[in-house]
Formats: C-alpha cells, sequence, structure tokens
C-alpha cells in the first residue's frame, strides 16, 4: 500500500451496505481464472445500469455539456460503483462530450493506493463508438489517468468494416488502448456476451448517456440489464435537456409505460434520492 | 358522525407524521373567523404544490389521458392532503381530460362519516380557466359529488369578460358553484391574494395539471410555492407523455437550472417516493 494521492475518494462502509443487493457479486482477485462450477457459465455479464438525473429526468443542461447535478457523496458512490464492476462502458457522445476519466479514484485501489504498478479495481473502459466519431487525443483524461497509472487503456467497440484514423489509432494503441471491431448492426446482446466470453467481462456498469439508457431500456433488451442505480437531486433543469426517455411503447393499439422497474429500494442520499431495482421483464 | 360509505379512505397516523412539516397549519374549525394577532394578516395563503410523476417526468401516457402511476397508499395521501386545505387548484386541461370528482374521501370528513349534512374537511374545488373552456354537465362527477353532499360546489376562475355558455352557467349555479372573473391577464400572484383576501382561502393545494405546474416552477413566481409534494414512481412512461418540464431558464447568457428544492426530504412509500421541500427562491 501506498499513501493515496490528494483526490482519492471515501465511500464509507454505512453507505456500501444499501448498495449491496444491488451489485454484483464481489470479483474474486485474478479476473482471468474461472473456478468450474456443476452450473453452467452465464453468458451475459451482470449489468449495472446507473445514472444521475434531475426531476425531470434529464442528465444535463444542454447537449454536448456536463451538468454537475448530485452531491460529492453522488460522486464518491459512482466511483465506489466502479470500483465493483470489471469494466465501465459509456457512448460515444459522453466520451465527446465529458472528457471523462472513467477511473476509480477510490482510496485502496490501483493508482489510488494500492500496491505501485498495480491498477486492481480499476475497470476496464469501454466506448461504443460504432462509427469511431471519437478522436482521441493525448490530451484526453482518459489517456493521463493510462499514463500516471491510474486507470486502464479504453477498448471502443466499433462497427465491422468501420475505417480508424491512423493517428487516432495510434494515440489509443499507444497506450495499450483496443479497437475491437464488432458486426455492421449494433447488438446489445451480442456485444454483452462477447465481452463476457471472449474478454473475461463479468461485471459491466453502463454510465450513459442518454442514447445509450433510453436504447437499453427498450422492451426488446429486457434481460440484459441486471440492475438499475438512478440518483435523482431535488431539481428541475428545464426544457432543452438531454433526458432519459425511452421510446414509446404500443401494445394492442393502446400506449403503455414503456419500462417498470420491480424489487424497488429508495435510499434518501444528502439531499438525493437513490433508486435500486430490476428492469421489470414481460411475462 | 355517521358510518362512513365503502369507498371511503383511510391514511394511517404513521403516514400523516413525515407530510406534517410540509402542511399548511391545521385549520381551525370556523374558516371565516380570524383571530387578531400582533403580525399582519398574510396576503398569501399557504399553497402546496403537489402531483405524482414517472421517473420521466410523466403526469400521463398522452395528453387528454388520465394515467394511474402510483398505488393505492399514494391515492390515501392525496385524499389526506384535500382534507388539509381549504382548496383545491387544478387547470382546465385537467378537468376536462379527468373528470375529476375533486373532493376528499378521507373517512370522517363531510360525505364520509361527519354528520350528516356536514361539509367539514371538504376542500372548494377551484377551476383555472381563463377562457370558460370546461362545459361543466349535470352528469360530471363533480356535480355528482356535490349533490350526494360529498363535495363543494367549484368555482371557475375566468378572465374579465369571458362569456360563458348559459347552459354551462345554468349546471354551476345549480349546484351552488360560481364563476369568478379575474383580470384579462392571469396572474398567479393576484389570484391567489384575491383567494385569500376576499374569500377566505388559508390554504390551497394545487394538483395540476403540467401547465400549471410548469408555470409556477418558472422563477418569476418563486416565493407562491409554500410547499412542494411529488410522488414519483419507478417506471418510465416513455416518449409523447405530458411532462412536468419548466421553461428553459438563461442567466447571463448561460443556461441554468430551471427551479430548485431547498430544505428536501425523500420519503419512500410503497414502491414509491415522496419528495418534500421548498421552492429555492434566488437571493
Amino acid at each position: 500500500m501506498t499513501t493515496p494521492p490528494s483526490d482519492a475518494l471515501t465511500f464509507p462502509a454505512s453507505d456500501r451496505e444499501f448498495l449491496e443487493p444491488h451489485l454484483p457479486p464481489i470479483p474474486s482477485p485474478a479476473p482471468s481464472t474461472t473456478t468450474p462450477t456443476q452450473n453452467a457459465e452465464p453468458t451475459l455479464p451482470f449489468t449495472t445500469l446507473t445514472f444521475a438525473t434531475s426531476l425531470d429526468s434529464s442528465l444535463a443542461l444542454s447537449p454536448g455539456t456536463r451538468t454537475v447535478l448530485s452531491g460529492p457523496q453522488s460522486k464518491a458512490m459512482t466511483h465506489y460503483l466502479r470500483s465493483r464492476h470489471d469494466a465501465i462502458l459509456i457512448g460515444v457522445g459522453t466520451a465527446i462530450a465529458d472528457d471523462p476519466g472513467l477511473n476509480c479514484r477510490i482510496a485502496g485501489v490501483g493508482g489510488y493506493g494500492a500496491a505501485p504498478g498495480s491498477l486492481e479495481g480499476q475497470p476496464r473502459p469501454i466506448i461504443v463508438d460504432p462509427s469511431a466519431r471519437w478522436r482521441i487525443t493525448p490530451q484526453a483524461k482518459i489517456v493521463e489517468m493510462v499514463r500516471r497509472g491510474r486507470g486502464r487503456a479504453p477498448w471502443v467497440l466499433i462497427a465491422a468494416g468501420t475505417e480508424v484514423d491512423s493517428e487516432v489509432r495510434g494515440v489509443l494503441e499507444g497506450v495499450g488502448g483496443r479497437f475491437i471491431p464488432g458486426r455492421k448492426e449494433f447488438d446489445w446482446r451480442l456485444v454483452l456476451e462477447y465481452l463476457r466470453r471472449e474478454e473475461g467481462g463479468r461485471s459491466i456498469m453502463i454510465e450513459g448517456g442518454a442514447a445509450v439508457i433510453n436504447s437499453l431500456l427498450e422492451p426488446r433488451f429486457q434481460g440484459l440489464v441486471s440492475s438499475v442505480i438512478v440518483t435523482i437531486a431535488p431539481t428541475w433543469l428545464g426544457r432543452g435537456g438531454v433526458v432519459v426517455c425511452p421510446p414509446r411503447r404500443v401494445e394492442g393499439g393502446a400506449v403503455v409505460p414503456a419500462s417498470r422497474l420491480t424489487g424497488v429500494r429508495w435510499y434518501p442520499f444528502g439531499e438525493d434520492v437513490v433508486l435500486c431495482g430490476r428492469i421489470r421483464v414481460d411475462s
């Protein structure tokens, strides 16, 4: 152990408790080995969909901007959640808008107090970017985190046959990152199955943005999300925001609710509330 | 006391407790007499803004439809809140879409177990309808409630000079209701001051719909709402819903949050959560 840097975050055990039933099992120290069991290996990772919205379901005041909605407690919670997953997945829009570090800053993980050189507890950043729009630069925060030993190199999921700019490829691969080509048509099930099967991703935290979230709330992707954790801040951002609102759902000619949660728990958390539950699967 | 009818609702004392700090003081039995005090009489009523939304801030699946979002507990809560206010106010859109009874069904109030003929605990329904669009009929639920001694006759706020159809006027006035003409331009402050000063309305519960709520969340009406009570159901209704989302707010060229709450408390309530707070007034 080394002394954690000054920007390390702490998340008290008393707060971890309420999240525990909604999280993947604590990973074994060596993610690449699997213990043979009598049960068949799951084909999908444990997937946690998590984000913070305003009361009017906005992630941000306007497209392309980053809006701080919730307090320092919520920030520490996000980083704790990251420490509990093998990977963090975001859409390219968020990568471009936020220039996120996508690492975990909880005191004690790799780069924040663990043994020098260790990346234990650091999730793998995954960016869904079918048409390779993200122009990662040497100055990107995510590259800086890798260089400073404070985060893993990102993987970028692109569609088959997509050309990648050689400069961009150089930056990504220069820090150990990868472009991973998939099918032409993006399919959540295939992507998640691939990450579980080929890359050993047993748990994935999906953080946004709105396009990713709204897509995963569609009925056709029911069963892919294991757990939903939403922080709601007591603020209305107003019209023109980037909203979480899945496509309208029609059944038998009638509009019905797009998506419901079950096994719901609400935890007041500072000025915010944290909602935990699972997406109800239609029988 | 008489035996409450079978559709009377109960709301347990244990649940009343968490709402108490967010409610107007319990009214004295005779609303028309005021006790002289050393303080000046307030010019505004205690105003509670209350509604139920989905996670995507929708009141209903589509305009003109009524969507049941929350469970029986929340229904009983709404009726308890009604018992604690002198009046309930809604917009004309909700009156037309929902055909609401706008009475209070808590066991023990007038029509639901109080002495025969008493309307104690029944709030005054007020419909904001500047251009007199509401065509109240003898079959309207609100009229039925009055006829059966289960609710007070409604008041309809119209703009000065608005013509009212004589048939509609006949129905409303036939059950003891009134059209109350105000100014040409609708102004929340003037309306609320009028209700307090001229009609003895010390406490008003504002229930919706979206147009009324979004208007009252605008910065120019800050200070008019005393308390906000929002029930949130763990459901996304999807696009095309009737949303609570105030107008965008711009300050110094930058978009800023439209409205924030302060003194916030969250109360898990069945599958839902109840959010109580006050609108933060800019200094």
